[in-house]
This record gives structure tokens, C-alpha cells and sequence, in this order.
């Protein structure tokens, strides 16, 4: 089998990647014992998959789009611990759909918009910070965030997880916006070295909100090493070379975080 | 103290090291507190431990296989987060004998078995592929897997999760066997980003619904990164400059995989 | 904003960095949604954080000191999956305390302690081992490791688990001491790949426990790779190419871990 003959198999399709290694699939008629391990309800004949190596939120605001667009169910949702340097986590999203070519443009909306959420995550050496605001949540964000459908709603967190306190506080003190949701090691983050918030309201209150957050966020880990990168520019802004240098385990071992050197 | 004494001391025993950053050691009399806090039970006056930074499926085999020649029973088996950039996990396995003689014997033929179950784990810098059959299921299996006694068993899995599916999807379609066993993110698998099954059935069935979800799932891997690689064969294939390139964090950050720069 | 302004400000301050990527800051007062989220107490006006990407016990003990000086109350203590390639975890501790100067104070002396206590995490690329005396346990050490007040407590720990369970048998072999709490994969550890035991007695017996138990842990971490490091002394022994070349994954890969060519 090559990748040609799989792309045109009718029964499993991989769909394409996306920013945050991510790979989106389907699989037309998933076996039956899978379906039953699975408890996939018999309605659904069709499965989108969209997994990721690095981040949880940019790709549930990608799905929570994908599904305005396609009618699906969301059949699983998994976070997995991952994405080694900048802490946070993988993740896993199993939809079901009625047929095989709705499955399909679902992953395709779903990755099209991972490419664009995914800009929004900024990392360094030390951690990450990242803040999303969709104007209107729909089905998937209010299963997952309990977030009220329609309204708008950001997300901001920040790793380790002390930075994200503050940039939490920070929003909060900024815009009349209220908390739906959060995360720390122990309460919904599978023990991850994050704190974040899952905010609702105004939508220009809670971009206010986020937005005052971001900047003490990124404020705080410049302190502890290089000014944040968007991880879509990693690449484009520094080069390889200047990337294979900033974020390898190493930098775990820097006692002094402040000096010259760097 | 240095290591030579250390293997010559009667109370404990450095036995070696195998694939897969593992360490066998034997502990003749265990501490009474530590055998208490342990619950380990009286009749077993030795130790032998298993302790491994990548994987747990091929530990578990292994273990297994030894199992058959020394008469040893399971106290602990605990799987830990672990291993890096190609997901998974690292494992601990604590069994108990009746002298150190056995311990030490049961641990000899771990080690040897996990270099060779090892090679069954294919590695690129987005994932990993692993997929092992027995011939013969005996109680390490039977315990930890639930799979019949006696029977022919074998585990397939990938990382990320969702290529781990579609391979388990594609092998229960190859071959008419049953699935005893499988582990996500949120079930079994301590939330490592994994999908990964465990089957049981005639050995022919088996072996042909292993080769081909090995077959997809090292497509899409490659169809991500790299053509997979058994983890045994890294160096010797491609030199440590080019594990040095291709196994590094850095790989996170690449937005478009399927460029030509790689 | 910068970081001068910030430090400034009389809400939200940034104290400093410490070993291990720790960073410790305060807020003078917290918004009042997010401490009805935290479920922290009213009484506490300011609140202090620290918070680290590697590592549990240095930073507790740290905390430990900072509270016999300051009036402090602990408010959350988590433990986060992280430390890539060496195991182990990262921590956020959050204190409350009555104002601003205490909750500065506070931080101010923990990082300097965890500057102190990081020295005695001892590294290589295979995993690490830790070992820490305080001559009297406080309350947060109390609260934490149910270690009785005002007696000498240690802790003893090292990565992969296997090598713990000896160096803890040793340190138990070696004086009259108890065993007041343990971490394993599955028990209180969060998964990670450690074996560790918090060990109170006689001070001139704890410390004698714990220089036995670390004596060996190093010895068998030395057999699967180089001879462990201070954290805080790992770039000054051996410089940065040094570090870059054998703290990287890559050494995941390693088959024969007692070859020549390492």
C-alpha cells in the first residue's frame, strides 16, 4: 500500500496535516468492534479524527467552526500529556457523521482553521502563552468549556503555571467578563504545568480582557528567556539553527536565567 | 562503593541494562518497611525489577517470556509518563521470588527478550508504531492485558493517537480476530497521546491483522516525518548527527510538514 | 508595558527566577472571581507564588524555610507532569499572606533557598537522583509529607523508578529511620518515572540514610550513562556543547548503553 492508493481508498482516508502536528483522517465504516469499544451510536456511519501532538484549544475552536459548517457529533474528546518543552498537552478529537464526504470536509474546515488558531500560541524557551477569542461559541466550545452557546468566548493560558495566574488576573482585572471555566496541574489540565482561563461576555470585553493578559504573560516569560514567538513563525522569524538552539531540553538546565550569556 | 562491589554484594544486584533505557536489578532481603509500604507478601524473600524510560508492551512480553522459565509472581506493574518525543511511556515491574538466584535468572531473561521485542518499535520525529505478537499468552500477559491464557496475543499501536485508530481500525478488518484490551489517552494508557489495542486469536490471524494496521499506521507516520525506524536500528542506519536532527524538540515546531525542506 | 513598570506596580509584582525555571511573583490583590475559583480564604489580602518547571522537594523545603520567617499560609500545592528528559515534575506552590511586603518577602526567600536545595539534584542523561536533609521540618513539609514538626526530615529520590525502590532499600539498611510518606509512578508521584521516600528520624540518622541510598542511586545511574551533575553546576563543569550533546532525546535512542562509544 502507498499513501496514494490510501488517499483513495473509500474506506480510510487520510485528509491532510496541520500547524501543531496535527493529522486529520477518516475512516468511511469503522469496524464494529471498535464501534462498540468505542460506544459509537449506530447513527454514524462515518468518523472524522483530528489528532494533535502540541495544544488543545486552537484545535477545539478549529472544530467548533468546522461543525457550523458540517453536522457531526462530537464522540470523544482526550487531552494527552505531550508536547515536551512548551509544557501543555496533545489532544484527540473523534466526530461522528452521516456519511463519508461530510466526515471529510469537516477535518479539511477543521485543519484549514488549526492553521490559523495555531498562530495565536506563543512560546519561548521556558513556557508558552496563548489567547484565542471566537465571537460566538457554538456546540463543541459549550460541551467542552461549558461556555454559553452564541456568545462570545477567549481562552487565555499561559505555562508554567504561575504565569498564568497572573496573566488570568490580569485579564479579569482588565474587562467586565466572567470566568467559565479553568485549568491548572490537578483540575482539567491532566497535570500539566499550565494555568488557564476559559472566559465569557462582550465580545470586545473579552478581547480587552485577553488581550491584557497576553501582554503580561508574555511580559513574565520574556524574564525568564527569549522575547515569545508565535510557533507558526518559529521557523521564518529565526531559522533553523536559532530554533534547534532555544528549544532543546538544555535550556532545563540554565541556573541563571538572566545573565548574559544569552 | 563502586558498581563492581555493588555487583558482588549479596542483598543487592545491578544485573544490566537492555534497549529502551532499561535497568534490571535483583534486591535479595528487601527492608521489612519497604516490603509493608509495598504490601509486598511474606513468601517472597527476593526482588527482581524492571525499570524502563520508553515503552511497557515489549517490557511486558518480555517479562512474560521469563515468567515461563523462572516461577516468579507480578507485585507491581505501574506505568509512567515518559519517554519523550515519541509519546509513549516508561514502566516499572516488580516481581517477587522465592531466592535471589531466581530473581536474578528472571531478570537476565527480561533484559535479553526486551532487546529483541525492542526492534518491534518504530520511531520518527512525529510518532510511533509498535505492533508485537506471542505465539502463547502465560500470566504476565493474562493479568495485565486480560487476554486468554495459552492463546495466541499481540498489541498494535501508534502515537499520536488518531493514527493509532486507524490501525487498529485496519487490522480487526484484515483478520477475524477479538480485541481483549486498548488503551487511549484517557483509558489504560496514563494519557499518553497513544491509541493502542491488544488482540487475541489463532496466531496466523493475529500476525496477518498486526502486519497490516503496521502497514498504515507506518504510512501515515511517514506521510508526518520520516519513514519510521525500528528504535534498535537508529544509529546504525542514520548516525547520531542525523538522530541528533531529526529526534530534537525542534521538530514540534514545524508548521508545514509536508514541505520539501525535509 | 514592561518588566520595570511592572515590577513597579503596586498590584502585581514580579520578585525573580530561581534554579530548576523557577519564577516567583506576587499579587497584591487578587481578583475576587478567581479567588472564589481558588477557594482562597478572605483573610488573605496578597497572595505569593512559586512557581517551577523542574522538580518538587527542592522547592518545598525552600517554601518550608521562607514560612518559618514569614507568616504564610499554604493555599495550593500541585505538582505538574514536566522536567522532559530527566523524569521528575514541576510544581506550583500559592501562598496567601496578610500584605504585600510579606507575600514579597516570602518569595524573596524561597528563591534564594531554591537556589540552595536545587544543588543536590544530581542529573545525567538517563534520569537523576535527588537527595535533601532539613534538620526540622515545618508546617508546610508537615502538610505535605504528614512528616512530624520540628524533627529532621529527608527526602531520597531517583528517576527511572527501579533505581529509587534500591537507593531507598539502602537508605533504609543503612540507619534507624522512618519512612513517613513515598512516591511511585502510581502513588503520589503523577505518573512520573520515580521512586522516592520521605525519611524522618535523628538528623545525624536521616543523613546517614540518605548519603547511603545516594551513593548507589548514583552508582546505577552512572552505569547507564555519565556520572551525574549538580543541575546548578552542569554548564560550569562542562559547557554548553557538553550539555547539548548528551541532555538532548536523543539519547532515548541509545541501544548499548555501557558501549564504547559513549
Amino acid at each position: 500500500m502507498n499513501v496514494n492508493n490510501f488517499l483513495q481508498s473509500e474506506a480510510t482516508q487520510f485528509v491532510g496535516t496541520a500547524a501543531a502536528n496535527t493529522i486529520g483522517l477518516v475512516i468511511g465504516t469503522i469496524h464494529e468492534d471498535i464501534k462498540a469499544l468505542l460506544q459509537i451510536p449506530d447513527e454514524y456511519q462515518a468518523i472524522s479524527i483530528v489528532s494533535s501532538r502540541t495544544g488543545t484549544v486552537a484545535q477545539a475552536i478549529a472544530i467548533d467552526d468546522a461543525v457550523k459548517a458540517v453536522n457531526a457529533k462530537l464522540l470523544r474528546f482526550e487531552m494527552a500529556i505531550d508536547a515536551g518543552k512548551q509544557c501543555g498537552q496533545g489532544c484527540l478529537f473523534v466526530l461522528g457523521t452521516e456519511n463519508i464526504s461530510d466526515a471529510r470536509r469537516l477535518v479539511e474546515i477543521a485543519l484549514k482553521q488549526i492553521d490559523y488558531w495555531a498562530a495565536c500560541i506563543y512560546i519561548n524557551e521556558v513556557g508558552h502563552m496563548e489567547s484565542h477569542v471566537t465571537p460566538r461559541a457554538g456546540e463543541i466550545l459549550h460541551e467542552i468549556f461549558g461556555t454559553p452557546l452564541g456568545k462570545a468566548f477567549g481562552v487565555i493560558g499561559a505555562a508554567p503555571a504561575g504565569i498564568g495566574i497572573v496573566a488570568v488576573d490580569q485579564a479579569m482585572k482588565a474587562a467586565p467578563v466572567d470566568i467559565v471555566w479553568y485549568g491548572s496541574p490537578s483540575h482539567n489540565l491532566t497535570m500539566m504545568n499550565e494555568f488557564s482561563a476559559g472566559i465569557s461576555g462582550d465580545v470586545s470585553a473579552v478581547q480587552k480582557a485577553l488581550e491584557a493578559g497576553k501582554q503580561v504573560g508574555c511580559e513574565l516569560l520574556r524574564v525568564c528567556g527569549i522575547t515569545p514567538i508565535s510557533i507558526t513563525k518559529v521557523h521564518e522569524v529565526c531559522g533553523p539553527d536559532y530554533v534547534k538552539e532555544n528549544y532543546t531540553p538544555t535550556s532545563c538546565l540554565k541556573t541563571d536565567n538572566t545573565s548574559d550569556e544569552r
